[in-house]
C-alpha cells in the first residue's frame, strides 16, 4: 500500500467518524422550528471532504491522543465551515445555485431560511465546542483557549473579514497584497485554526503550536491555490458546481493575477515550503506531509 | 429617591459600563475588512437599553460578586442580540429600514455587508465569552457551562428557531400555542439565558438557578408582551422605528390574538407571576422586582 492509499484510508475513517457524530449530535426535537433545522441539516449533511474537522483530529493526535475524544469539537468546526458556505452562496454574496452537486441552501429552501440556517449552525458550533463529552475529556482552560482561537479565526478579523474583502474585490483590478490578505483571512485562517485548535486541545507545547501554525498557513494557502486552479481546469461533476465560476464573477484569484502556469509553479513552491516547515516535527509530521502532497496532486 | 429612580440610576451606570467596554474591546485593526467591521460597530454602538447584558450583570451580582469582572462576557451577549437585530431587519426577513432611529445596517451599508456584520458579531460574542479577562476571574468549567447555555438559547432550538417560526406565521391565522412558542424561543430564551448565565458565572447553586430561570421566562414574556403593545400604542420617536409595523406585517402577537385590553391584563398578570416567582430570593430579589414593575410601566 503506498502512502496515498494509507492516507485515503485514514481520511475515509475519519470522515466516517465525523459524519456519524454530526448525525448523532444534531438536534432531533424540531417543533415549530422544523424548517430551519431541516435546512441546516440539509447543508451540514451534504458531504464534502470534512477537511477542517479532520485537520483538528490530526492536530489532536499529534499529542498522542485518541481523536474520538474530541469529535463533537471537530464537528463544531464543520458547522462553522458549513454556515460560511450557506451564507457565501446567497444571491447578495456569491450567488451560487449549486453546492456539492445539489441546490444550495437558499435554492432548496429560501433566502431567509438559509440566513437563519447559517446563524443556527454558527451557534451550534459553540454548543458542540462546549459539549459535555468534550468538557469531560479536556482541561477546561485549554478548551476555552481553543474556542477563543476558532472564534478569532472565523470572525471579523478572520474569515468574515476575508469574505468581505473578497466581495469588494470582485471585478476590480487587484494586486498580490490584497489577494494574499483575502486568502489568509477567508480560507487560510479557519484551516490553520482547525489544525492548531486540535493541537491546543491535546496540550501540545507553544513551540510546537507555532510550527503547526506556520504549516497550517502554508497548507491553507496551497488549498486555496489548488481550489482556484480546479475552478479553471477541474470538471464540474467532481467539484459539484459550475466550472470557471470565479472567472465569470471576476474574482481575484492567483490564476487571474498570474495565469495558469505561474500559478501551478506557485502551488509546487508552496507545497515545498509547507513540507519544509514540518521538518522540526520529525516522524510525527509524516501524515501532514503526505496530505500536502495529496493536495497538490489534485491539480496534476 | 423612589424605587424607579434608584433603578434608573443603576441601569444608567451599568449601561455606561457596557458601552465603555464595547468600545474598548471592539477590534481596532481593520485593514481590508474595514467595511464589515465598521458595519458591525455601527449597529453595536447604536444604543438601546442594553437590557440583556445588564441582566447578565444582575445575575452575577446575585452571587455577591462585582459585575466589572464579567463585562466582556456581558458584552458578548449584546453582540448576539445585535447580530439578531441586523439579520431580522434584512429585506428577506422583517424588511425594516429603521432601527433605533437610524437606517438599519443593510440600509446604511448593503445586504451582503449586513449579513457578514451579523456573522462577525456572533463570532465576536464567543471571542469575548472566552476573553482572557473573563478567564482570569471565572472558574473555567463554570464559564464553559455558561457559554453552552447561551449557545443553546440563541441557536436552532432557541432564538433562531423562534425567528423562523415568526416569519412563517406572518399573515396566517395563529393560535396561542404557536404564539407562545415563538415568544419563548425568539425573545424569551436569550433574555432568560442572559440572567441565568450571569448567575452561573457567579457559582450560584442549581436550586437558585432554577428560580432565576423561572423568573427570567416570565420577565422575558412580559418584555415581549409590552413590546407588542408599544408597537401599537407607543410613539415612533421613542421606539426609533415606525409604529404599528407588526400590524402591517400581519405578525402574530398578543394584541392581534386577544386585542388591546385583554393583552394589557395579561401583562399585569405576567408581572405578578414574575414577582411571585422571586419570593424565595427574599431581599436579594428586590432589584429584579423593581425592574419588572418598571417594564410594565412602559405601557401604562
Amino acid at each position: 500500500m503506498d502512502n496515498f492509499d494509507k492516507l485515503k484510508t485514514y481520511l475515509e475513517e475519519k470522515r466516517f467518524l465525523i459524519e456519524k457524530t454530526l448525525e448523532e449530535l444534531f438536534p432531533k426535537e424540531r417543533s415549530y422550528g422544523e424548517r430551519v433545522i431541516s435546512a441546516s441539516y440539509y447543508s451540514l449533511s451534504a458531504g464534502g471532504k470534512r477537511l477542517r474537522p479532520i485537520l483538528c483530529l490530526m492536530g489532536y493526535e499529534l499529542g498522542d491522543k485518541k481523536s474520538e475524544e474530541i469529535l463533537p469539537f471537530a464537528c463544531g468546526i464543520e458547522c462553522i465551515h458549513t454556515y460560511s458556505l450557506i451564507h457565501d452562496d446567497l444571491p447578495c454574496m456569491d450567488n451560487d445555485d449549486l453546492r456539492r452537486g445539489k441546490p444550495s441552501c437558499h435554492k432548496a429552501f429560501d433566502e431567509a431560511t438559509a440566513i437563519l440556517a447559517g446563524d443556527g449552525l454558527q451557534a451550534l458550533a459553540y454548543e458542540w465546542f462546549t459539549h459535555p463529552e468534550v468538557v469531560k475529556k479536556i482541561n477546561p482552560k485549554v478548551l476555552l483557549k481553543a474556542i477563543n482561537y476558532i472564534a478569532k479565526a472565523s470572525g471579523l478579523q478572520g474569515m468574515v473579514g476575508g469574505q468581505m474583502a473578497d466581495l469588494l474585490s470582485e471585478g476590480k483590478k487587484g494586486n498580490l497584497k490584497l489577494l494574499r490578505w483575502i486568502h489568509e483571512h477567508k480560507t487560510v485562517a479557519l484551516i490553520e485554526a482547525s489544525l492548531v485548535s486540535g493541537a491546543i486541545l491535546a496540550g501540545i507545547p507553544a513551540k510546537t503550536l507555532k510550527i503547526l501554525s506556520r504549516f497550517g498557513k502554508k497548507f491553507g494557502l496551497l488549498f486555496q491555490i489548488t481550489d482556484d486552479l480546479l475552478d479553471l481546469i477541474g470538471d464540474e461533476k467532481q467539484m459539484g458546481k459550475p466550472a470557471k465560476s470565479d472567472l465569470k464573477k471576476g474574482k481575484l484569484t492567483y490564476p487571474s493575477l498570474f495565469g495558469l502556469e505561474k500559478t501551478k509553479r506557485l502551488a509546487e513552491k508552496t507545497t515545498q515550503e509547507a513540507i519544509d516547515s514540518l521538518a522540526p516535527l520529525g516522524e510525527k509530521g509524516e501524515l501532514l506531509e503526505i496530505l500536502t502532497h495529496y493536495l497538490l496532486q489534485r491539480i496534476s
